[in-house]
């Protein structure tokens, strides 16, 4: 529909996940529309975070700085490490105040269908962090998916030598949620692990 | 839940129409998490669309030349005005191959209670235009809202002394639509204005 740099705009808006052409093509008309320097300071912040963020090299999430600010700060619990698939899911876990320790990244999960193998989840680096922090728990925030099961399971049966705690989120009914519309296998993980009362 | 950079990523990306909280908070993650190639690329081509669309000083629509290539096509039959409220619609009627006329971006409709009168509607440059081109027909292709309908009034009254055929886009059922689900008030123009088969 557009041609020029307005189709180039839509072409690059494309790359947003859930934006298809329609939506693009209205996010570049408003884009044009709308207060110049409003777009602009959008494109300039664009800029700075890509420039600024990179991976921690101690932890691998996407920081300002490196180490980033939780490998970085003396008052975290070096006891617990929380290994998370991306760094979206450090500020889930950070909003529930639940978790003092450190993170690691591992920035996929176990796939291998894709390729996506203990070297693409940068397992030696979790392991070489772990012989060196010696923790004493580790805890797999991983997705109850196909891909985060056998990720667990993998990381699990690595480190069952080294003798530590191995942990992984309860799986169960979501706060809020209703049985009818429920998953049969969710309900029957949660009929299984019942808790007393 | 971001702080610093990524903060105020998510900001700007707030702006977007229908993006709100969590969906900007994604999409900063994403553009930070992604080849960094392609973010850049999405912030200079805002920036260059930017600085190059400007409102044609002929239609008002925003092009990258001035005048705009509808303006400047010598082939475009300026017997016809097609009047639209923003230049998306020009797109959308280009994109229906009905219309080899020529353009007028009111910018807004009519809306007094929004303080939007006929000095924010550009109607003195679209009478200037109709008086210095002379065409046989001005085609009010605006929403059949009520801004759109006190917006087609309010022009159509204006221009009656001038003695040109002004026109408007049909009303009635959508194509594809059901009458089930149309709204009794379309129901009741497609009756009205029923067609000889």
């Amino acid at each position: 529909m557009f041609n020029g740099l307005l189709k180039d705009l839509a072409q690059n808006l494309k790359q947003f996940p859930g934006v298809g052409e329609k939506t693009a093509q209205r996010l570049a008309m408003f884009l044009i529309s709308q207060d110049k320097d409003r777009s602009r300071n959008l494109a300039q912040s664009i800029l700075d975070a890509v420039d600024k963020y990179n991976n921690c090299t101690q932890c691998n999430m996407l920081a300002e700085t490196d180490p980033c600010s939780f490998c970085s700060d003396t008052e975290r619990d070096t006891k617990r490490i929380c290994v998370v698939e991306n760094t979206a899911d450090v500020f889930l876990i950070q909003n529930t105040h639940e978790f003092r320790g450190i993170y690691f990244v591992l920035g996929h999960l176990l796939s291998p269908l894709d390729g996506i193998g203990p070297t693409e989840i940068n397992f030696e680096k979790l392991a070489d962090r772990i012989k060196q922090i010696k923790p004493e728990e580790i805890i797999l925030a991983l997705n109850p998916s196909p891909e985060g099961e056998t990720t667990i399971n993998y990381i699990a049966s690595q480190l069952q030598p080294m003798n530590i705690a191995i942990t992984r989120l309860s799986t169960g009914l979501p706060f809020g949620g209703d049985i009818e519309y429920t998953s049969s296998m969710t309900l029957s993980h949660a009929f299984k692990r019942r808790m007393p009362i």
